[in-house]
């Protein structure tokens, strides 16, 4: 393999491609495809749509299978790294079979949450397999969750703090915070009568659904719709912005409740 | 006005434009363009280079010069406040003149560091104005920093932190923050030698310049490069991550520096 492109295709709407990612996608010759073997098929048909509406010549995918995982250790970390050596060893095996230039289409933008830079950087380091790689930006579910909502995903000069279901359990809520890879609608556990939720659900995609309004108010209706949602299609990604109201802010705007596009 | 799109079109690669993007633009007549009036040209040539190799059909310019603030005020927010207030009433008076669909082309994404939005919410708070509008997600300049040091933003399963030089200043560098809006090398106030930098300017721009390495070992090297090429230009945006070591930890990767792309 001569060259590896690491593209980000966006979080579910396949027009969030960007012509950078359709001109890297262009010359790519195999396609490497990590997933469980069982992957939704939603998620699966946005990557065909992508490759199907822009691939002007043939080109070859290779599916690698992930190997399992602990899903619920008490070393999160120790699993996670044992679980990615796992993973860039069957990565390392099939970029030896491959030829010419190899690409990687990954969900959202390969620097938020996703293992696939971490795996490349292993698979160099064995030494056994040596090419340059280029990584293409994509479009995060975080920024379709702030346009969805037509928000700014912070205050006037305030930060912005991106974190993970887990530890927001952990550490709390302080000022805001934007929430992915909560599978246990851990926004429930957050105190306070003075907290926002914009919250969304399969972003992009044909079901998308956008509740926000005051967290006491309607954390209830998400924690229902988000289960009816889960059973009906069999799988959920959802994401959401929590914020902490200051005295006298009006910023806040009023409860509204959005279901489809 | 019958409808408004506000269109992310990336942080300076023309070509990190979505097909979202392009198909919104498609559809505006009237592009309304906030600027200083003495914008630096590279910026409009990315904002010109796109409606021209992706429009399909005349369309109108309306230019709206912003109105003259104070850069270096003791009440930060309440100046920021009044300047959105005063740039809000030269957008409704533009909208107010236009028929058809509106557009406005934002660097970068809407949801960070913008005021876009918070001006076209004062404006259909005012009431005169009344339109429906619609948010795209652009490529942030913190993605296209990620992808050309070909970094993801946080350790395994810890958060992401977004923050200007300004916050930085005030209140220090917890594990990680990626800086934005610093005219003033903050870095080099963070004290401690367990400090790793990636820094770029001018992304996607033709010259883009990275640096990476142990803080202490690369600062002076930064402040200079950066006093060098915003001499040389006149003017200069550039972005950052910091990252404290973790005792053990060897994920951070030795020092290298690139020069143009
Ligand atoms: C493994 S992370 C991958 C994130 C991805 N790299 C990105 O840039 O958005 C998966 C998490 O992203 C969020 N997510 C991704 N796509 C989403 C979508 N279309 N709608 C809602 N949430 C989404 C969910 O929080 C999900 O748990
Ligand atoms: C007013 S903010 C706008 C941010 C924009 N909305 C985004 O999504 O990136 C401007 C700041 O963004 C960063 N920035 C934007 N474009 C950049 C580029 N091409 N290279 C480096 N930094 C950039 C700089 O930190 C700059 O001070």
């Amino acid at each position: 393999m001569r060259k590896l492109y690491v593209i980000g295709i966006g979080a579910g709407d396949p027009d969030q491609v960007t012509m950078q990612a359709v001109k890297a996608m262009r010359q790519v010759e195999v396609f490497f495809v990590i997933g469980k073997g069982d992957d939704k098929s939603e998620l699966v048909d946005v990557r065909t749509a992508i490759l199907t509406e822009h691939m002007d010549r043939p080109y070859r995918v290779v599916e690698i299978t992930d190997p399992p995982r602990d899903r619920t250790p008490a070393d999160y970390q120790g699993v996670v790294e044992d679980w990615h050596d796992r993973r860039s060893a069957l990565l390392e095996a099939a970029f030896a079979e491959a030829e010419g230039i190899g690409g990687i289409l990954v969900w959202g933008d390969p620097s938020l949450y996703d293992s696939t830079l971490r795996m490349i950087e292993r698979v160099l380091e064995r030494g056994a397999e040596k090419f340059d790689y280029e990584v293409i930006p994509g479009i995060t579910s975080a920024q379709a969750l702030a346009a969805r909502h037509r928000m700014v995903l912070h205050r006037i000069g305030e930060p912005v703090h991106i974190t993970t279901g887990r530890r927001l359990r952990e550490t709390g809520l302080r000022e805001s915070a934007l929430v992915m890879l909560d599978g246990e609608c851990s926004f429930t556990e957050v105190p306070g009568d003075d907290v926002h939720i914009w919250w969304g659900a399969y972003l992009g995609m044909p079901d998308e659904t956008l509740i926000e309004g005051p967290l006491r108010a309607v954390e209830a209706r998400i924690v229902e719709e988000r289960a009816r949602l889960r059973a009906a299609k069999g799988w959920i990604m959802d994401i959401y912005l929590l914020r902490r109201d200051r005295p006298g802010n009006g910023s806040v705007r009023p409860v509204s409740v959005g279901g489809g596009r």
